[in-house]
């Protein structure tokens, strides 16, 4: 967990509060039943960089003056959307028959699509009651706009799976919508906690959503070419799902005859090096990657004037390991 | 729908009240994206007895003088309480993989599972966010403790599937946890947004859980005894995927010998009408029925004094109607 943060004077604080944030999750999910209990253990196995609660923590610490402690409020918004990811990450793995996350076996491999779905309600829920705690129903209310959001993008997703007309503009707006808006929930929510202005939170979210669209394509790119032993979860899913990709969509529209065809053959056939050898050669692969660079730059320009030292530096360096990530 | 009320001076009230909750229902899940609002159309038509949100409304009148308009909370908590519930079911049909609901075709069936799943999604997701609209801090905290119970309840029962040492106690938990809890939710919440006394909310809680456990036991008897035209969803799905029931649980209990033997087979061999004919004869059947028949009168002796003319009478008719349903 900690090599995920950044050197930086702020470094021991975001440390500090991501251990409060863990302990909290875990007490949040503990029930009277050794059987729940079990199965939450899987999904502790599952924490890994905690992207989000740490944009939550920084976002807070950010916006105030050096000194300023976080409030509570931050470690509880903080754990409820890694709540939420982990929730989203129990059933993609049921809808993508996924076998490995983060190095090991999913739960719908262990224990059946079954329990990984009431796994996933049970962390829904779990979220939604620990969220409440906070007892300021404006942070509900915003919660659940983002989880209706992110639901409404895997559907469309889902009824475009194998469409082959899909383009760009539907792409990033699935995108925006299934992963980015939680990772801007997470920045504006960290800040408004903080007390930003309506406009700097306004920035926080939209800092966090053009991370958060540049977080998918790199995803989308690990899927294509990682290795399963370096990414340390399945990999070739998006392909075998009929899940068309930024690379994909790109080649697929901006290429014509053999190297057109030879794409829609290696789909078809859910060949994976040929896939990768047809989106090498047109440039797609390069052309998503470009995207994505050029998204975590457009981020790094909505980040408002921070007043903790360290802060800013922190932030960039987290916006550029979104995209230089090998897992 | 209207076919489910009782004749009652209250029964216009109550209608109203329940085409006010349909169209806020529909009008929460509407979507820009019409691949949801397609798949949002599957849950209308799932909507059956609008049981859970009756008792919100009927325990809101009940407790207030007459002439006094329900608020518009008890709208939004008895339309969340449906949402809540249909999510419950799209989920456990992608559990028990049954075909038909409500004498129509499951998601799971038309859709897949991948779509059932984030469907179910969509409607935990959206409501809470409905809930949250209330903008009171205690409605999402309490719904939540309820969420978390109710999918507590159902992991407990999936890692006790097929286990025959399955004891009435444990049964009595599940099914606690996974259907009554949120029947004695609508009760308790309907009561408290009228303003009831802390000690007539937990009455009416009371009230609720115990119906809601009559209930299970009558779908329970259903699934065993029914005859899917009637019942009007796929049935024999408890034996099929191993849960066992309380008839089940008192023959295997209450029995030894060639008696016992005969119904240990047929549950072995998923073999319906063997186990029909086992638990008919050792009058387990009848034990379950009774059962179910002392948890209604046990709760309408939870009752407290009511201040509504007729809300008394059309509760003990809507309790006593959980039991003598044949769907």
């Amino acid at each position: 967990m900690s090599s995920a943060i950044p050197i930086s004077p702020l470094a021991p604080e975001i440390l500090t509060g991501l251990q409060r944030v863990a302990t909290l999750f875990d007490a949040q999910l503990a029930s009277d039943f050794p059987a729940v209990n079990e199965l939450c253990r899987y999904v502790e196995r599952y924490r890994g960089k905690m992207l989000r609660p740490t944009l939550v923590l920084v976002a807070g610490l950010a916006t105030t003056d050096d000194g300023t402690p976080l409030r509570h409020e931050h470690d509880i918004i903080a754990a409820t959307v890694e709540m939420i990811h982990m929730a989203t990450l129990v059933h993609d793995d049921v809808l993508d028959e996924a076998a490995v996350r983060r190095r090991g076996e999913t739960v719908n491999f262990l224990r059946g699509n079954e329990t990984a779905v009431m796994l996933g309600d049970y962390l829904i829920s779990n979220a939604f009651h620990l969220c409440s705690r906070a007892g300021d129903p404006a942070l509900n209310l915003r919660l659940g706009e983002v989880t209706n959001t992110l639901c409404e993008g895997e559907l469309v997703q889902l009824s475009r799976r194998h469409d082959l007309s899909l383009d760009t503009e539907t792409y990033f707006e699935i995108v925006r919508r299934k992963t980015a808006v939680l990772v801007g929930a997470a920045c504006e929510l960290g800040a408004r906690l903080s007390g930003a202005s309506t406009a700097d939170v306004a920035a926080w979210r939209r800092f966090g959503e053009q991370l958060g669209v540049a977080f998918q394509i790199q995803d989308d790119l690990l899927d294509l070419l990682g290795d399963e032993a370096t990414v340390g979860k399945s990999i070739g899913r998006d392909l075998e799902k009929g899940k068309l990709t930024l690379p994909m969509i790109l080649h697929i529209r901006g290429t014509s005859g053999a190297a057109r065809t030879a794409a829609l053959d290696a789909i078809d056939a859910k060949d994976g090096a040929a896939l990768r050898a047809a989106l090498t050669s047109s440039g797609a692969i390069d052309r998503a990657r470009l995207q994505a660079v050029e998204l975590v730059e457009a981020a790094k320009r909505e980040l408002p004037t921070t007043r903790r030292t360290g802060a800013r530096e922190l932030l960039i360096e987290l916006a550029d390991r979104v995209v230089a990530r090998d897992h």
